[in-house]
Order: C-alpha cells, then sequence, then structure tokens
C-alpha cells in the first residue's frame, strides 16, 4: 500500500470498486466530494432523491446537497430524524418508507444517506424495503460509518431484542466519503471511527496496522492519510464482503472485537455518554488478542502492541475503562449469549495467532471465557 | 397439461419445483398435505420454527402443526394475528419480528405462515427481515394464497400510501398447498381466489383457460380438478417468476387485470364488505380485455368470452357491479396513477391480443383510458 500523494481539494479522490457483479458499485473517498455530489450522483440516472439525515448534520450540509442535486434537475426532498442510536427504530422506519413514497421515489429513483452509521442504516434498510427496493446513495458524515458501515450493504434497525436484528442486505450504488466532513467531528468520534479503521490492519494485514502505527497522527489532523486510512479500510472490507456478502463464512471476521464490544454496549445500555460503538470494539480488540493469548494462540508481545496502538490514539482497551463499570462476569457472559452471531448455542469468537492473522473459532467453551474475565476483572490487573 | 388420475387424501400430491438457482423450492400440492407437514418440514433441517397465523385459521390447524413440529425435534411457538387486511402494518411487522426474536429463531431455523395471503406476505417479511434473513415456509390456506401469493417470493405489508408499497423479495424454502383445507373456504373467497386461476389462461395459455370453463365446477367442488388447477397455477406463476424475479420485466404479466383492480380496491377503501382483492381482479381482467377490444387490439369475441366464464364462476366483471359504486373517471384515473407499476410518471398497463395472448403495454395515453371508463360507466351498458 503506497500512501497517496498529493490531494488537491475536490480535484482529487481515491476510487474503491467493490465488485459485487450486477450490485457492484464505487466508493470515493477524498477531499471536497460533497461539492460534487450533484454531477456524481446525477449520473446514475436518477429522476428523484430523497435525502435522509438528521438534526446535526442536516442543518450544515442537507440544503448544499439537495442544491447541488436540484442544479442537475433531480427533484429533491429532505426529511431529518434525531440524532442518535434510538433513530434506528421501527417508528423511524416507518417516517422514512412514508416520506420516500410521499416524494414518489419509483424503483429508478435514489435515497441518500446523508449522516453516520445511524442515518446510513436506516436509510439504507428504508431503500431496501420501500417498493420493496430502490437504489441508495450513501454521503458518510463520520469516520466510523465511512470505514465501516457504509460498505458492504448492512442496513437495519434495532429491536427490544438487540441491535441490528432487523434488517436488509442492500448495496449502495454510490459512496462519497468525504474526508473534509470529519474536520468538525469531535475527537471523541473520531477515535471511535479509527478503532475499527485499526481493526483491518488487525484482522489479516499486519502491514497496515504497522502503517497505523506510524501514520494514526495524520489520520486525526486530515491530511493525506485519512483519505489513505479511509481508502484501504474500504478496500480491506470490499475483499471480505466480495468473498462472502451474506455472513455465510469470512465475513464474521470483520466482528473481530466485535463479541466483546457489543456485550459492553448492551451492559451500557447503548448509553453514549458511557460508552460508543467504536470504543466497545476497541476494549474488544484487546480483549480478543489478550483472550488468543491467555489461550496459547497468540504471543503476548502482539496483545500488548495491540493496546499500546490503541491507547496511543486515546482509546479504551480495559473492562475498567467502562465509565460506571461494567457488571460481573455473568453479567458479561449473558450478554455475549444475546449476541445475534449465535449459532446452535454454541459462542463464536475471532481470536487471532498474532496480528494480521485472526480466524473464526466457533464453539468456544463457557468456562475459558469465564476464567478469562475473571482474571480481567481482578482489580490487580486494571 | 393432464388433468391428473386419482388423489388419495394425504397419499399422493404434485410437486412443482421454482428452479430459482440457490433459492429454488417446490412447491406440494395435494390433499392432506398437512397432516404430513411435520417430517417434510423438518426435513429443511431446522430446529425451531415461529408459526405466524390469524385467529380465524390458528384456532382450526395452529395446534396440529405445531404438534406435527414438535414430535420431529423441533422447537415450536404460534404468534397468532386478527384476521384482515389492516393486519399488513408496521406495528403487526414488529409483533411478529419481536415475536420471531422472542423464539429465538437463528437463521437456520423456520418462520412458518399458517393462513392466506395476509399472513404469508407478512410473515414472509418479517422472515426477510429478522436477523436480516431467516427461511420461511408458506402453508396457504386459501384458495388465492395457493396460487398466488405463496409463489414467487413476494412478501410485505401496507403503507398509507398505497398496498404492499414496503417489504422485500424473499423466497420461501417450501411451500405445502393443502387444497382440503379449502373446503371449509366461503364460496366468496372460493370465487375470489379463482380469478387469480382463470388469469393464469388470459395471460399465455389459452389451452389452460379453455380447461378452467370446462372443469371449473370440479375445482369449486374439491376434486381433483382444484389439484390440478392450483398445481398448474403456480406452474405458470413459477414459470414468469423464474424469467424475472424481481420485477424488471415479464413479470408485470402477472399483473394483468390488477391495474384496474387495484384501482377498484383502492376506490371502496379495501373494505372487503364491498370487494375483496380477486373480486377486484375479475372485474379488471374483464376490463383489461375489453380495453383492448375498445383498442382495436383483441377480439371482441374474446372480451365476450372473458365476462361469461368469470360470470359462469360467480364473480364480478363491471365497474357497475362493484357495491355502492365506484366514483366517477376522474376518481378512477387518480386510483390509478398511485399504483406502483408507474414508471416515468406514464400509466402501464397489461394488454392482450386475445386469450392467452397478454403483453406489457406502457405508456398509456390518459385519454383513451377516460373515454373507455367513460362508455363502461355508461349507465346504459350496466
Amino acid at each position: 500500500m503506497t500512501p497517496l500523494a498529493a490531494l488537491t481539494e475536490g480535484a482529487s479522490f481515491i476510487t474503491v470498486p467493490v465488485p459485487l457483479g450486477d450490485r457492484a458499485y464505487d466508493i470515493l473517498v477524498g477531499r471536497g466530494l460533497i461539492e460534487t455530489a450533484g454531477t456524481r450522483i446525477a449520473r446514475l440516472g436518477a429522476r428523484a432523491a430523497a435525502i435522509v439525515t438528521d438534526e446535526h448534520v442536516g442543518p450544515l450540509y442537507a440544503g448544499l446537497l439537495a442544491g447541488a442535486l436540484e442544479a442537475q434537475g433531480l427533484r429533491t426532498s429532505v426529511v431529518t430524524l434525531p440524532p442518535g442510536e434510538a433513530t434506528k427504530s421501527y417508528a423511524s422506519l416507518e417516517r422514512v418508507c412514508d416520506a420516500v413514497l410521499a416524494a414518489k421515489i419509483e424503483r429508478g429513483d435514489l435515497v441518500v444517506a446523508l449522516g453516520g452509521g445511524v442515518i446510513g442504516d436506516l436509510a439504507g434498510f428504508a431503500a431496501a424495503v420501500a417498493r420493496r427496493g430502490v437504489r441508495f446513495v450513501q454521503v458518510p458524515t463520520t469516520l466510523l460509518s465511512q470505514v465501516d458501515s457504509s460498505v458492504g450493504g448492512k442496513t437495519g434497525i434495532n429491536s427490544r431484542h438487540g441491535k441490528n436484528l432487523v434488517g436488509a442486505f442492500h448495496q449502495p450504488s454510490l459512496v462519497l466519503a468525504d474526508t473534509a466532513l470529519l474536520d468538525t467531528l469531535p475527537v471523541r468520534e473520531m477515535r471511535a471511527g479509527y478503532a475499527e479503521v485499526a481493526k483491518y490492519g488487525l484482522i489479516d494485514d499486519e502491514r497496515f496496522f504497522s502503517w497505523c502505527e506510524a501514520n494514526w497522527q495524520g489520520v486525526f489532523a486530515g491530511g493525506p492519510e485519512r483519505d489513505e486510512a479511509v481508502a484501504q479500510s474500504c478496500r480491506a472490507k470490499a475483499a471480505v464482503v466480495v468473498r462472502d456478502e451474506h455472513e455465510n463464512g469470512d465475513r464474521a471476521l470483520l466482528n473481530l472485537g466485535h463479541t466483546f464490544g457489543h456485550a459492553l454496549e448492551r451492559i451500557t445500555a447503548y448509553d453514549s455518554a458511557r460508552l460508543v460503538h467504536g470504543e466497545g470494539v476497541a476494549i474488544g480488540l484487546a480483549l480478543a488478542f489478550r483472550f488468543s493469548a491467555a489461550l496459547g494462540l497468540c504471543p503476548p508481545s502482539d496483545a500488548e502492541r495491540v493496546e499500546a496502538h490503541l491507547s496511543a490514539a486515546g482509546l479504551p482497551t480495559r473492562l475498567a475503562h467502562v465509565p460506571g463499570g461494567c457488571g460481573t462476569v455473568d453479567d458479561l457472559l449473558d450478554a455475549m449469549a444475546q449476541d445475534k452471531k449465535v449459532k446452535g448455542g454454541a459462542l463464536t469468537f475471532i481470536l487471532a495467532r498474532g496480528i494480521g492473522q485472526s480466524f473464526i473459532a466457533p464453539g468456544i467453551e463457557a468456562d475459558k471465557v469465564r476464567s478469562f474475565l475473571d482474571s480481567e476483572l481482578d482489580p490487580s490487573r486494571s
């Protein structure tokens, strides 16, 4: 992977193709892309676009985007939802579908998701089911959504039984990841997204993880390293998704750090004041490597290297870092058992033999998880 | 097409394969199939099944079906919804998804739809989106659902903007069409389903339409003709669906009679006391042939033959047959314009050059539709 040379604002960008046959699409990554969104989206040949956004992002960019689309002759409407995870609800799904149908979006037209992961997941799901499927475009506005939720076609809402338990696989027609939009992102959100960036190195690309160790400050600062990190993350995720679009096999590797991470999110009641997804993933990544080391699968030095890098980037890496605590071992085990990556009742983990050497480990025995978590909760370690 | 010889209850049945690649499945048609449903469904290899039914069908068959599944070692649960079109709602979708998730249905498990089209469409949609897709089995209990909604993978709910405007394409893993269940169906529901049976002959199979003219009493009476009519309807629909699973082309032929029919359902506010779907389709079929004749596309004698057969089977064939009336020409045109088979603003009709010679006619001019409807509403004709 060669770091990109000079990126001029709006003039240059990286294209990451996602070759999914008749569902193939491009992810464009670069600074200032939103300013050219009108012509790029108009090339898809739609007559109308329903923009879905939230109350944080909408006031900043929805007018700009709508104007750019209208200048290209697209009939445009905007539906604005409250920000936050609670928006991934049945009620919001109904609201967005109704708005899409009221805007007379036909099968060749577009839903445009302008926002972070919540908006992308919700708008994508609405696009998947309105008229049994209309096309959609993602304009992700957070680092997390640029490197994760906007790639791969997973859409959905939350259920009272858990996150993302109701949804569809629906690939976008185009993703515009404007990295300049991240300049105003709170640093906590940058860090949370960065946990997913680092994850791609940890899964199967030790070179990218080393690059991250050397270049992470540039990613945060908004230099060309940011574009390269976003593009490389999208390439990595796209490669996995192309191998396994519907998560019957390899795609589970993308859940490295997520079995623990989701459990922590559940225990903290999805209260973003305590823990956001990326922070849960950071702790989960560190735990997955320490668990792998504890099982004798992975050198302890690799687990230490993972923790050191995530800590350097300002991310939490230990159960004790969860504000308000994370309950008992039983609480954690219960929360993990509710994860949807359960098959035949056995817990599946993503473990690693080293940095860049992760693998799917089904049927991990509960007593091994328990004794590992006991040691992690031991106050002498935290 | 050879009418089937002797069908012994529960011992013999017709298999209609639906060859959709990795989404291929079989439709079994015959008397007494529900009694062997346990072993047939168990062969799909699931550990659990969530049965979705309504308050009419559930008390008759849900216990029988659940017992048969439990006897095969499947963990079984039942969720029962109110009967009627109003059940195809967002609220019901949430209720069924919650029940499916509460029953810990995993990706290899099953949702079983036990009921008519409403239950099939709703349960199929819930199966499509719960955990982003679990398998489902259809046990259709009405003639309409056996010949129409259980074949082809269209699932969905209604929106305030129209019927079936929110949904998914999700193919079942197995369909069990037990024709003995129709013995207790009210005659009005039999007739309504029969409109769709006759439709398959009208689309592209003049021989089947002639067979219907000769054998329709046997279909109603429950002889082997019923099984043959259901099987042949499923074969006909399956052939179209295999050519065009996602309705980008030929599948629209299945909407013969439906542009008018849906408009009449909308005008009668989906009040089943006034008009049920199949009755709207019957009038729509007669109108489509008379409109084709008025445009000089089809011999008037074919339009008369369509009307004569539908009338013989007790079905309505004229706008004047709609109880409470169907409004003005403008009401009808407005209702048609809201149909989701709109592309680029122009009305698309399915017209015919004769019985068994239907075709997709996009861009039909409104003034031709208007003058045809004017003549149909002329009281001297009704």
